[in-house]
């Protein structure tokens, strides 16, 4: 696989995301313009971004929205199975544990860990709680790809590290700090402050016409 | 204020992020070479969405980290504080609570509402949890702005009616369903599939030599 700029691969999921609101609402073809319009992007970015992946559309009649959604999901590893794991079972991991939409993707919670003996042995939204001790031994008997890092921030780069040590190679760090995992691990931030960032501009002015997105 | 691309809006929130971190760091001054390669635009994004506002720039010399610091802060409207309540105080909701950054940029946490009256009266990580019935009332005598909505997916769009009609003009939708809000109130998502999404593209193929971020 080539380089792919990580900013197009946010946008693949934007589109996927669009094209699925599309598919689901019975639309059956589309252009870059509307996807450009939807993603607040130019059509020449769309284009651009599709085209590391090869040919989809016809010039002049767009693409089929089936087709395409098909496409991105594959091209995104989505049509396989992920298993996931959540670390740190305090609030945020056990609100994690009960959100109902990760199995719409094939993303299964197979196990969670903590360091609390008393949460130890429990069975929380559908998922058993097992000692940190264990995750070597878990992460290769449910053959676990990516971990929710959900521990404080003062021990997140640490229970990161046993993470990766395990042999989990993505995490979706929940924790307020910066990570560093070596090269072939991957780590996604999830970053509630910039959405409150970006309604405090809206707020801040006379009210613009245009709603932000739902 | 001009119509500003919402995808401008999200750019500014990476920029200022960039721009805390240099100064942080102790970094004078940066370009849009620097902020492009940080945030995956191009140098000519960047310096698009700046020129929405004004100039900021020297050509040749680039930036001054502190100034456009405090400048992309007082342009997103963060040089003021924002009250903001929690709607729905699950096990998310708590955690929410309990989460330490949201004062960093004078987001204050001034009430959460429930429907559960065994919730109604405590205190959860530093804020006073009301009954629903006293929504109107607490946004008023805290001036509350902004709210997250971390309620069931069954019943988000009936809380943010209420929300809206309480006279809060900003949501950060936790709930994973698509909410309607009339014009002149604004609503941000929040995706944990995005980053799964992310993620799941990475993981799939042979490992590329760059890390995703952190």
């Amino acid at each position: 696989m080539r380089n792919i700029p990580t900013a197009t691969v946010s946008r693949l999921v934007t589109y996927l995301r669009i094209l699925t609101d599309l598919d689901d609402a019975e639309v059956k073809r589309t252009s870059s313009d509307v996807l450009a319009e939807e993603a607040q992007v130019s059509a020449f970015q769309v284009r651009k971004d599709l085209a590391y992946f090869g040919r989809f559309g016809t010039r002049g009649a767009g693409y089929s929205v089936p087709t395409l959604r098909r496409e991105l999901r594959r091209i995104l590893g989505l049509t396989r199975p992920w298993n996931v794991a959540i670390m740190g079972m305090g609030r945020l991991g056990q609100a994690l544990a009960d959100y109902p939409n990760f199995d719409q993707y094939d993303f299964l919670l197979k196990a969670s860990f903590d360091t609390d003996p008393s949460k130890v042995g429990q069975h929380v939204g559908g998922v058993d709680v097992y000692a940190v001790d264990e995750l070597e031994e878990r992460v290769k008997a449910s053959s676990i790809d990516i971990a929710f890092l959900t521990v404080p921030a003062q021990v997140a780069q640490q229970a990161a590290d046993r993470l990766v040590a395990a042999g989990i190679r993505g995490i979706l760090n929940f924790a307020p700090t910066v990570i560093n995992v070596p090269a072939g691990v991957f780590i996604e931030p999830v970053d509630f402050l910039a959405g409150l960032k970006r309604l405090a501009f809206y707020l801040q002015g006379p009210a613009p016409k245009e709603r932000v997105g739902a």
